[in-house]
């Protein structure tokens, strides 16, 4: 486990303590913003990148849907500019600026703000945030990285346009983006789950620190993304149930789908959760049954042997031959093979009461109630 | 536990990430389509297999009631025909095509579509699910496996026109068939509840490796069950409370008593719960009881026997007898006689010892308060 | 605990999947149904017993309240009388002939159906289950096992006119039905606490099986009764807030306080619930403070004793005596004194070591912060 | 632990099972009642004690506010004369005769009946109740015992006219008798708190029986404690909410901080529970901690001198010495020093395997992560 | 841990049981009350310390907004005089007077009173609470310590007029105190959250009682975190839900982001919880996984050694040559290479039995499933 980085604790805030409300800081290690415009209509497309915010909110108006994509925040500047072009209030703009914002959706005015929780696997479970302000014909969405996000399939579904999205309005690309992000929480599950399945295999054959700590890994991970999702799961829901005009009924439809869709990543989750803990129950059973196993060998070993070292180092005693009453056995014919008689009598007796009591002869994993179910 | 295939893993979805919504792809692994068709009046009753979605579809409004059933989800564009013939949102064709669906009742327009987990117990728990399309006068109902379903007996009393079955409306159909679903699930749990019974007196007789591994499939088993008959709960719950003409007074109380059997095999599933944890909890007791017992055995003989190794040692040593301090017991006439009282001296007072600490003698099962209740 | 039977599965259904809903099958294993009725105004009374489901209808009408009471459920033809006589919904009657069905208050038209559990101690927690039809001026009481129940103080006060259930109406009835259930809860609870309490004592001076099993016996039957009485809560709950005129406002104020009773025994059913988990944790507490005990024991023993071990087997070895350098010890005059004076200084040292460590000399139970509370 | 008697436990009731509804039963064990009256007006006050009920009532009309404080419940009869001369219903006298009633408000007609629950330590936690009935102009309590309440302070205000309490109504009356008893919670949950504390201390020094019996019994206070007060939390907040004019909006304020005490009481008691399930734990973790370093030093000790004994073992093997291949170490000049040296060897490997292993050498104390916070 | 002081107790309070409601005592330990102001408008401000209760009410009225703040409150007449200027309630006089309440907004008539805890790190976690009181056109803070608050920045942004502090009313002033105080709780979380990576970390390499203890005080000061924080988070919704005309609907979305925050901050601290919940699971796997191996070693040694040592101790007994039978071995020629033959083959036999077993030879951290995710 590598150690996070101080501004990735998910406590950590860049605003200082007492800073007025709305101070726009930009992020700590971000890069400068890079500004992709996407416009378009049911006939055409327009794709720019590298254009300022003026231009950006130049196209708003001239086409039916503009969704302007910002990567890197590393410049307040920028984001000052968005918040006076597009009329976002500061509150907003200073949660952009933040990381380790929870999911919400919050109306200001006529625009919603949207906060929406990204994953990716790097070293470790690495988690970022998409915000997306959605207004009456334009969507911006706001990441830290550029490259290799999940909305290249997106984008190329506007380019040929496949499906319905050109079609329809900002709410409906509001919705295709949300879509997108969501479905890619499945492969992380998914990979979890199997991760959970292989433990769950190497538990029952062996005790391992390596077991134990890659299991709390899990765990661990399962509860970032718990924390991460569960208010996604609140906000999506506000945002279905809503009575604002600004999402179309037929849209609200999707949105039912893709809460559904939150609901069972959250099941999922809760699911993955109470394996993890029933992984180490089973885990401590099991070290707790070998520890029995362990501790039985040697009584068994030590309680048969150490009467029978007491018998060698009886007749191994040097007292004097000269009294009759001195160690007699020493001198019968057959007082060694005597001896021999005695052990093996006392270990006879010894075993017999191990095997009445079950430790030793009968398979202690013979004959469980039937395997199944 | 045999390591189960990539598409059975409750995380998997067979769309891509930023897939179109409503995208249709036939079901991994799944057979091709096979149409049944049942359409019927109090008086006539008319069956057909191997049927086309057009014929199918022609049967509606010539029947009051018709009852159409697809078993095989392997082949995308007979279900493309379905949405087409009778009106199915592309979202709900989607969730047919995914397995892994929550349990859920939606309003599609004047059609519900309805999803319902189904188990059976092969290798381990298998899970299948059923979806439904309630429409004014059809039920359509989609499964993956076709043979060895729970509708049979329905069937025959359809044919047979027993009960109130071919006298009402789809959606006393619709209730029949998920009765029949809700009914499949207590078997399962009786199954589970003699496996834990069984357990149980196991753990209080020894302790094993094949235990805990069984009881943890229990336990695991019991997690599918509760994640899939919880939204069930609800959504059957939601189509009680309805108030949507489609679904009338009468067949609402038979509704009811519906839910009431799903509330009493969630009821079941928690109590199985519960027991699972306490018999996890009670052999970890056993487990701690049966070690110290264990180890109880080992310290007393450990304990009883070092001291007289120590002293066969003692007069085992070799220092020349011509010193009179040199082991002058050695040369006593009774040195033999003496040591072993010596012996039996430090034995008995290492064993009054133990009487005391109520290690020995005293039966630790004896007289717990009285056996019952 | 001896093994329950098949119909005892609390998993258990009568009906076949997917058996018409309404099937009514005698429940098995049940005797044959005996009817005794009740009638009476405040002035006369009416008893009669082994009547038939006709004479006892006839008996409504004539009289302000009839309690019709039916001991046994193995003739499901009496229940289809029952049916058609009093009017009773198929539903309800399939209801009464399934065991294990959860606590309900249910109206089916004009008549309630209440169904409550009723325990008894036989051998282990048995339970059975008591179903009401309360109707405009009737009480309908179904019961599988004839004698022993706990009416016949209500039947005595009917007769003598004790109290005000002859100047009242069947809601009153009902309500006395039911009250006497509920009180013949806590002294089920009252055994039940008086167990853990012996438990209690037991844990805290010693550990063994018996304690284990039987304190996970006792936990079983908490489970058994909370599953059972938790339903119970709402449902009378819902007769309490209940709008429906068949009960009086008057009734309603003696329900009010039959419900604060189940709340009561919930109540203390959660708190045994805790106490037998505190009781669990306890007993592993004290385990591990057994199995410290022991094994340090078992530690200073070994250590004390085995260096002394290794100085007898080092003075019992069997160099040749001539080189000056082998066992020199061997030869000295005080050799022997010598090495008695080594083995003390060993012993000493580690007892020193053990002493300082806090093992030995000071009772590690002596003053923990003072006993209360 | 004293074992409790018979009507100390908390299922018990004192009516027989289907006794009818209202029977009052003297309570088991209590003395006679004695009756005490405290009339006052802003102007003046009269007091009086061993009064009869008759007196108690006449007094009432007759001042604007009266207390009849009520000690000992040992005497039915004078119940059921406060139920005819005040107009009490049955089943709040009834109510009064039993102990371990859950703390509730209810309204019969136009009087308030108010339990509450009070708690002394005496041996163990005793727990009793106090019934308050709110009147139009009077207030009477009902207590078991008649010495040492906890309202003495509030008798000698009112005396003195300290406070509102002679300026205004029953209803703050009955809020300054409420508000004594809540106050009194405090000094319990500051001795518990410090209890708590004191075990957290000595947890961390040593493991005894002591400890976690002594645990036991403070987490069983707090189970008492959350039982009895988690119902009074919703009944006074059920008190400030009703519109009944009975309360006046003034002193619905001062109830309003009676509830805000309440829910700290409920706090603090959560607070001690989770503190004292962590100590649980934190034995637990020392334990296992502990029996890590006796078995560490067992095995060590155990490891180093095996060895060295076989050795000595070796040479002590009566070996004929005619043959040279019998143990010619023992003919050696050195053979004593080489065997020394062989030992000595074998010693410092064994060591430094364990030294490896960093079981010995390094202390395990050392350097966790600074110990703040 | 040093030991809290008497009214450092949670449940410590400093009223008298039965003392009247809103007695105002002197808080213990406190210092005299210093007031400071702070008058100001858009335009202007002014600011002195020292001053009496009537001079800052008299600047009252004079300006838009002034902020009044008392330090120590050690002196009872000074909150009379404030209760009597500014028309406050005993009630919340005493409230202010005690320690350890819990967060709060409750309106006594015209004004709120709201109560937020405050921490601090000193020798451990240290707990206040800061008193406001919300008037149409004043605040008035109570805190118990003078120097060193948090809000230092916030007067800094007065004086300079940064944001837009100075521009608006009373409302917007009490919300920067409030944002200001839960601002400061994310340091505390950042800091907690770095010792837990650290124990996590510690707890992967080595068992200490030392990570025991300290774990032990991240978890009591999480639980003193979330007592305190999670009633504050529901008086903040309370003011944000609240449609009282004191506080304007702008100001209302910056106490929605506030809201927020605590949000954030109770996620972090239930986030935390589990994460210390899960070091301890982790904690006991570990120390279970380490006495396994432990004793593993020492079964190992002793068993393998046992048996070598009783052979010695064979060959070492004196039985009588003169019998050929005694102990022929002795005189073999090849006696001794005999007798190291036979212990060479146990010892071999023994370890073939554990290598099979898997406990030797076999790496048990080998290979545990690929240790990502």
């Amino acid at each position: 486990m590598a150690k996070r980085r101080k501004h990735q604790n998910p406590a950590h805030r860049r605003q200082p303590i007492g800073a007025p409300p709305g101070l726009i800081l930009p992020r700590d290690g971000s890069q400068p913003s890079t500004i992709t415009v996407f416009a378009f209509s049911s006939e055409d497309i327009y794709e720019a990148s590298g254009v300022s915010v003026v231009e950006a909110h130049a196209l708003v108006g001239q086409w039916p849907v503009v969704w302007v994509n910002v990567d890197g925040l590393g410049d307040a500047s920028v984001l000052e500019q968005f918040g006076a072009a597009f009329g976002i209030h500061r509150l907003a703009l200073e949660d952009i600026t933040n990381r380790n914002q929870r999911a919400k959706v919050e109306e200001y005015g006529d625009v919603y703000f949207i906060v929406t929780p990204i994953f990716r696997f790097g070293e470790g479970l690495e988690d970022e945030q998409l915000c997306m302000i959605l207004g009456a014909n334009f969507v911006i969405t706001f990441q830290e990285q550029p490259g290799g996000d999940c909305f290249d399939p997106l984008r190329t579904r506007i380019r040929n346009d496949v499906g319905q999205v050109r079609k329809r309005g900002s709410d409906y690309l509001m919705y295709s983006i949300l879509d997108a992000t969501v479905d890619a929480y499945f492969p992380l599950l998914e990979r979890i789950g199997e991760t959970l399945e292989d433990y769950e295999a190497a538990v029952l054959v062996r005790t391992s620190v390596a077991i134990v700590s890659n299991l709390h890994g899990v765990k661990r991970n399962l509860l970032t993304l718990r924390r991460a999702i569960w208010p996604l799961r609140e906000a999506v829901n506000a945002l279905v149930r809503d009575e604002n005009p600004r999402i179309t009924s037929d849209t609200r439809i999707y949105l039912r789908d893709c809460y559904d869709h939150i609901v069972r990543v959250m099941d999922l989750i809760e699911t993955s959760r109470e394996l993890g803990s029933d992984l180490t129950d089973l885990y401590l059973s099991q070290s707790s049954y070998r520890l029995n196993e362990v501790m039985r060998i040697l009584t068994v070993f030590a309680t048969v042997f150490i009467p029978l070292t007491l018998i060698t180092g009886l007749y191994g005693m040097n007292f004097t031959t000269d009294s009759p009453y001195n160690l007699p056995e020493l001198h019968w014919k057959y007082g060694y093979i005597y001896s021999l008689c005695l052990m093996a009598a006392v270990t006879a007796t010894t075993l017999y009461y191990f095997w009445r009591k079950g430790w030793i002869g009968k398979d202690p994993n013979a004959g469980p109630p039937d395997g199944a179910p």
